[in-house]
């Protein structure tokens, strides 16, 4: 397909290599970052565009990768020709919302976390997809399929929660993950000691439900343990209070 | 070596698994807990004892993975002859505690988490260890490298923030997995759909540092998103707590 990607961040960048590499064609990249725009742009092979006015009709699909908060602002400047067919990205923004600049859309909602400078498997990222009809739902899942083996239909009010789960199972993951680091590297020890269990608290929820494999002080309400924990943190207040609610989270959540 | 077991617990369990596939011999395991004892007694060809002054002596080593609680009750009704080896495995107790019981003692800390029915690859445990004297060092040493490929030595000092790092990057991290699954569970959402997520956060940080691994609507502190979430969560007043807190983290520790 010929495809025009409208964003140049860490999703459209890493969605724009699986797409060349299952051999579509990006015709341009828009980012108003000129930088952003030019880096991608030579990594797809295409043509880095800066104002929404330049970005040219005729690609079959136009998929749009900003901030939730620049996907309004952006589209109604484009100059496209109607029945333009338009998706979005995004875990939180629904479907209708494209109703206002076109008659055929839809979503195409990859759930992973991407990085610039991280090359992604994407043929193992599950991508949830939605449309204004049908045909145009078979064009998404046409494309979908073509970069991943894990494509499932979803609507706009299952993909937020989908979305709000994801920001509990990953990003507060990596901020607990950052946490750890912070502890070790100010009492000179390396990070390095708790790749293994990290990769096993992952590893364990693939066979086990997470309250069979939650272990810890908190989940034998161990006093004891937690107290002393508090007492090494007494000088971060916000650590503390993390600390607590989530200790007793696991508490009110165990399962025998 | 002939080792005894104090505990029957998910650490206990493993790490006597690990100890009869390296072809020690456990002559007892105790547990105040019959079934536990029997259990665990039986899975290691072992003898179960549920009373502490049950336990003989003449094993190498004793090796205390009860509850950081029932460590100084338990020990102090042993009747085991002087200079008997006996070494804890808890992350928050200092090895000073065992001075109490006997004149060679010492710490075997292996960094995971451990369920009683998930058998664990031992080989891969960092297993952190401290002794009275270079002799039962060495002697740790050597029983520890016979079970896993990762053997360090480490104060008492500095054990007491590995523990609390890891509770930060395992116990919590599962709470938040627990968190996501519910969310999804709520909304007749799998969890499947998580788990090349769940994976990818954890396999990104073996290359980069978790701070430049973050991704989400926090670390870009971005409202709209970070509102419309809160307004999911309005129900639940502790995860909405969880929520801020949490993406506060992230915001104030952002590296760029």
């Amino acid at each position: 397909m010929k495809i025009t990607l409208l964003g140049a961040g860490n999703l459209a960048t890493q969605l724009g290599l699986a797409l060349i590499q299952s051999k579509h064609e990006i015709v341009q990249v828009f980012s108003k970052t000129t930088i952003s725009a030019g880096l991608l742009a030579e990594k797809l092979n295409s043509q880095p565009v800066t104002s929404p006015d330049k970005v040219v009709s005729g690609s079959d699909i136009y998929i749009c990768a900003l901030k939730d908060d620049a996907i309004q602002s952006v589209l109604s400047q484009l100059n496209l020709e109607k029945n333009t067919l338009i998706v979005h990205t995004a875990g939180s923004v629904p479907i209708d919302l494209l109703s206002n600049f076109t008659s055929r859309y839809g979503v195409f909602y990859p759930l992973q976390t991407f990085s610039k400078n991280r090359l992604c498997d994407f043929s193992k990222v599950p991508v949830f997809i939605e449309a204004s009809d049908i045909q145009t739902l078979n064009l998404i899942k046409d494309l979908a399929h073509s970069v991943s083996s894990n494509v499932n239909e979803l609507s706009s009010e299952d993909r937020k929660y989908l979305h709000l789960s994801a920001v509990f199972v990953c990003n507060f993951v990596n901020y607990l993950y950052t946490t750890g680091s912070d502890i070790l590297k100010k009492n000179q020890l390396d990070f390095k000691y708790l790749i293994p269990l990290i990769d096993e608290t992952a590893a364990k929820i693939h066979d086990m439900h997470p309250l069979d494999a939650q272990t810890g002080p908190a989940i034998r309400m161990d006093k004891t343990i937690i107290n002393k924990h508090l007492a090494l943190l007494s000088g971060d207040e916000k650590l503390s209070r993390i600390y607590t609610l989530l200790s007793e989270g696991i508490f009110s959540r165990r399962s025998d």
